[in-house]
């Protein structure tokens, strides 16, 4: 982990914590009673300056970090400095978020709909799409191949919610030589993303040399929150679709689609990947 | 399928196509191109009456039913009667609805937010869980293990987007007796729940007699749609989270995770099912 400046800014934050995981039984096919771990899931309501805004269905591993995240990502707040505090109380399932000088717009802000892919009903306030074309990522970043591999080994390796309880999706930001630097998990991979968000916000990382792993797939709106995050690089196990492939191609973002083991596919950006593990197939 | 009674009210439907497929090039991990399919995903902007309401990403394989599932299940339209029309225009990417007389309280019955789970963010307007108390499933439904057998069996046999690009989720709705009614596929399982729930206002299908199957997460806002369309059976080749769990069993759905093969965990409404297959193991 990056070590975190002590002069940065950091508004005051909540440590709340809450279980991850619930146990219920279950009758399998030869009606034998096992019992079983499940994620939780629990509902995480938003208020900013004492007004509701939206409410989160989360694991709620880093309810703070997604609080700050979907603020930032939503572009509702500019800066982290415009953010007092962020106290979450899970006994009402609630968050406050006191801001310096409110949300601007919000009304305006917060009235279109755009309903994404992720559950084909996500919900992402303003013209995101305006955004992509003002995004350029960085065209002399580059990534290593054995970095790729090194990543998607990490991956495996790591300790989860979902090789205990499974149904979440999880997410990484990795150093462009692949140091691990956040592991969230949530059972919405789009909280996943915005609580990544958050902690670069926190940390105060930019994306430009960094690289974003998700276990979900690459639909429009992961490739526009990763290009929001200034992340040239986009991992996934799984796969894209025709707007996410079609968003990364215009803001220049390479697309790693398919990541297990030693494959993965290279679907554009691919000027970046640099093929320094070859000599694995000779 | 069920013949469609012929003196049933129809709303006019546009009968809209659109390729659901786009193919692509990649690099794989040894430099060699290849090309593959992935699925369509494109806006498709909801007009109510001239009003713009919202924006679904879909791969646009059904969306005239899509349309009246989501108009449905928000429950910002009651009956089929309250359509005249909806027609879908591709080349604009929008669909125009006309209705006889227009959705009460529109402004006051979207303005509140659940970021659901399937993406995280997930939009559903309205109090959705005040709902779930009112609904009471039959009690006195059941389902033979060999009926489940034979969904699964189904729906492995069953040509698909999926099969050809991945990255799409599929659901089906079965009658008790496990003859496949529908099979919708979306870029968003939501979406994909929402055509059928088109589909069956269409037909005039009540849920009560029926068994819904989903490729995806029985999160709480899959395990509340299916309980909005009365069907006491939901069967998932996936897994289920505490919030769907917690609400399966507060309207006192059947809940079957993990259906794959021969196997699957029956977590909740366990007397409806009928272990009709137990010689298998013996």
């Amino acid at each position: 982990m990056t070590a975190r400046d002590p002069t940065r800014y950091l508004p005051e934050l909540s440590q709340a914590q809450a279980s991850l995981t619930h146990e219920v039984t279950a009758l399998d096919e030869r009606g034998r009673l096992s019992t079983l771990h499940i994620p939780a899931e629990r509902p995480l309501t938003v208020y900013v300056d004492k007004r509701e805004l939206v409410t989160l269905m989360t694991l709620g591993g880093a309810p703070e970090a997604l609080t700050l995240g979907y603020l930032r990502n939503q572009r509702l707040v500019r800066a982290l400095e415009d953010i007092v505090s962020v106290q979450v109380d899970w006994s009402v399932d609630a968050v406050a978020v006191v801001t310096r000088s409110g949300i601007v717009d919000v009304e305006e802000r917060t009235a279109k709909k755009v309903v994404t892919t992720g559950c084909g009903q996500g919900s992402v306030f303003g013209g995101l799409m305006d955004e992509v074309d003002r995004i350029t990522l960085p065209a002399d970043a580059r990534l290593d191949q054995t970095v790729v591999y090194r990543i998607v080994e990490t991956i495996r390796a790591q300790q989860s919610i979902y090789k205990q309880a499974g149904s979440v999706h999880g997410c990484a930001l990795f150093s462009n030589a692949g140091e691990l630097l956040y592991f969230i998990e949530d059972v919405g991979r789009h909280n996943a993303v915005d609580a990544i968000a958050g902690r670069m916000w926190l940390d105060g990382l930019g994306g430009e040399d960094k690289v974003f792993y998700t276990t979900g797939r690459l639909t429009s709106e992961m490739v526009i929150k990763g290009a929001q995050m200034g992340i040239p690089f986009l991992l996934s196990r799984s796969g894209t679709t025709q707007m996410g492939h079609m968003v990364a191609e215009r803001v220049g973002m390479s697309l790693l689609a398919r990541c297990t083991g030693k494959h993965f596919l290279l679907l554009t950006g691919r000027e970046r990947l640099v093929f320094d593990a070859m000599q694995e197939w000779r």
